[in-house]
């Protein structure tokens, strides 16, 4: 049995959602608070997760020919104006260096929220005719946002993520990586953390500042609130007109290119925390998790049981990523802090059990324990890996459904978001209006406009008007 | 024959070096300048070096037991100020953030320069325990230092590296991992990067601001200056005291920890470029190289030539990381632009080749062509890529030890700094004065003392009195 004080020390899910989540972050060791208001550290298991999304997912982009560069992470403010929707939806909240060493700079220089206007400075000299096309480049970095309320992974002033920023000859090619990294992503989230996603357009009021159209993946927390878990941004010729970034066609001609954005972040951990984790603590999907087994000896002392401990952790290190907790805690508290921590699987190994020739397996996120003979234990763990990963996906998708509901006029509308917390799928007229009396009555947002419509309705679900597209609307983080 | 047009386009090393590392990294592609004074890109070339260097440094770090975290990127002035010594070095030199949003900052931060002081703030809360020691941490970030002479790789206002933070129980321990630290770093240049390195201990005058001890691998470039490639520094418990890191000792008493630091960075390709390369670009060692065999296709539009180059490239990317240019570019032009971008080995193959069952490939250190059945090729290149590997040391090495010299008086240490440059071993007497009378006469700096000590001489170089080390002098980038 896992000890009851660790667990005890974390708020139920059901008692504070809110203080679980804080609990858990702390608690599993994924960050520390700093003296830097708003920013914080990403603690060797925090920074372990990032590490595994950052190689997955670069790989899976480096299969689609993106590659990596580096730029600056200053921007100057006149850089930073030369796109007008974008200056107005950026400056607000950007963090502003005004001295180099004593001296004052004679142009203040704000620290990157994002690094659109960069890149076009970038492609401008860099793009010279349609040979030099595509430019499908990334970075990794961090960027700054001077957010007012913070939280640890969904918000913070400070956050790690990668930005993808591509040059292309024609509107189509640039819509074509739009959707195609998109769908990288949620593959990703799908098939590595264990999370179904919603993709779809986001509305002109929600879109990115400077975009001429914005893609995005939804999904749903444990506690049905929607969390934007990655975008995609098409920003058309727009920023090429504004930093005059042309290329020379086959034709002789001189023509704008057409350009992409899109991009995801740390806030990615505090999704799978809010999908899959419980009151124990953290649950990690076995694909992404940092550590996959952890090799826990019972009655320690006696001998023989260490040097078995080791051996199994030896042999299954070849094919997984594995650890063995030997201090001299005792096994009820690793238990604890084993599913504190998230670690898929568990194997417990006593004198008994290596008398009998087995030990006992115990999966994080059902707690079923199971029996195994030594000799099979490398093919078990397998197994229990997988069909782990594939049922946290099944459990994350039927939560989904269970909290998504139809409201085909206002009534049904506000009884669901009074009485419920999930995504509502409802009509709606196109008009902003609409969504600013659906933000202001009930303090939801739409979140996208889903690629897979349905017909609810013919008529909008707030004026009643003709109805034009099938939104979903939720609280968001 | 390689095209002439491309190399021409780049000074020869001999007429002018720095003019030479200039072109190289621009016609290499590996950075472009920016809008922002100081500040480069590192282009898709350049950040793929950066990347190899990353992982396999990451590699060996974390064999000695290292973690990553990530720290904010922002200090509170009052935190910078915490440690005398430290501020004094780095105050001058750093960017500071006044405003957030639209709002004053009620304390200014700026952005770190190096992030002690914040590894610091959080150890403090981080440890209580001689169970928490040793703290073994590191990241992998940018930093700012507001240099006002600026030159890509070697000195730039944003600059990615990696900076390790460690805290101890005692003093020995913190001594024993700055010291494997700094042989990882041997290592790594050594074995990967092909470059010997002087491992040794800096003068008081030459270390880290906060030091108690500051270790360093000292480098000879092609022109004989002198280039700090990776540093290593034990604070002892100055910065403990600093900031009240204590921890409960087994004995129930409190005491301080002992910390160190250890970095490298983008520094490192400056290096590469500066002991490996030649009139027609840049040679990249075989490990670090981010294709490490090109092929080209010799008249690519005969029937079955492109074929068989993409089945001679798909059969050797099971092994090495290759690439194919079939651009319509002419293969003179192909070869200089595979020299320029330092690529090991090329692999040419025409309609004659592949009837004969063979094809050429080409060493790019020594140019030298061999002939290869299609049958031997793939262990061929093995063996070419082990043996460039080994050759460029060697070579890298003969270059130091003929542009190593040595003084046993001031006549003798002038004469070789006016004639020659190198490095030149000298005794010292352990006083400053001397230091600051050579680097004004001389314009030449301590570089370190090396651990393998030799007694040249009884008498410092500099003022005749006894000598207590030897010491590598240089002008250094």
């Amino acid at each position: 049995m896992a000890d009851k004080k660790l667990v005890e020390s974390i708020t139920s899910m059901g008692e504070d959602f809110a203080q679980w989540y804080t609990d858990v972050v702390k608690k599993a060791e994924l960050i520390d608070y700093t003296s830097v208001k708003g920013c914080m550290v990403l603690k060797p298991a925090g920074y372990a997760i990032w590490e595994n999304i950052q190689s997955t997912l670069d790989a899976m982009f480096k299969e689609t020919g993106v590659q990596n560069v580096y730029l600056p992470m200053f921007i100057p403010e006149s850089l930073l104006q030369k796109e007008k929707d974008h200056v107005e939806g950026f400056a607000p909240e950007v963090a502003w260096v005004t001295h180099g060493g004593l001296e004052p700079l004679q142009e203040r220089m704000c620290v990157r929220p994002t690094s659109e206007t960069l890149f076009c400075d970038f492609y401008k000299n860099d793009i010279q005719s349609y040979r030099d096309l595509p430019k499908v480049y990334n970075q990794w970095c961090s960027v700054v946002r001077w957010e007012k309320e913070t939280r640890p992974f969904l918000r913070s002033r400070e956050f790690l993520w990668q930005e993808g920023h591509t040059a292309h000859a024609t509107a189509q090619q640039a819509e074509e990586r739009t959707i195609q990294m998109l769908n990288v992503y949620a593959k990703f989230c799908e098939e590595v953390l264990a999370m179904p996603v919603i993709k779809g357009r986001k509305t002109d009021k929600e879109k990115f500042a400077g975009a001429e159209a914005t893609y995005t993946i939804e999904a749903l927390m444990h506690d049905g609130k929607a969390l934007q878990s990655g975008t995609s941004h098409n920003f058309g010729d727009g920023f090429a007109k504004a930093f005059g970034i042309q290329y020379t066609d086959k034709d002789n001609t001189l023509k704008y290119v057409h350009q992409t954005s899109w991009g995801m972040t740390t806030r990615l951990i505090g999704a799978i925390i809010m999908v899959h984790g419980d009151d124990s603590g953290l649950v990690l999907p076995p694909r992404i998790a940092p550590t996959q087994v952890i090799v826990i000896p019972i009655q320690q002392k006696k001998e023989g049981v260490l040097d078995k401990a080791n051996e199994l952790k030896d042999e299954l290190s070849k094919k997984y990523r594995v650890k063995i907790d030997d201090s001299d805690k005792t096994p009820g508290w690793k238990f604890s802090e084993a599913e504190m921590r998230g670690i898929p699987v568990r194997v417990e190994i006593g004198p008994k059990d290596i008398e009998a020739g087995k030990c006992v397996i115990c999966r994080r996120d059902t707690r079923e324990k199971i029996e195994v003979a030594l000799d099979e234990l490398d093919a078990k763990i397998g197994e229990v890996l997988d069909l782990m990963q594939k049922e946290m996906l099944e459990r994350a998708r039927a939560h989904r459904e269970e909290h998504t509901y139809v409201a085909t006029n206002f009534e049904e509308f506000e009884k669901i978001f009074t009485e419920k917390a999930g995504f509502v799928k409802a009509m709606w007229c196109g008009e902003e209006e609409c969504e600013n009396t659906i933000k202001e009555k009930l303090s939801v947002t739409s979140r996208c406009m889903p690629f897979e419509q349905e017909e609810l309705a013919d008529k909008c679900v707030c004026c009643g008007k003709p109805a034009k597209k099938m939104v979903y609307w939720g609280k968001a983080y």
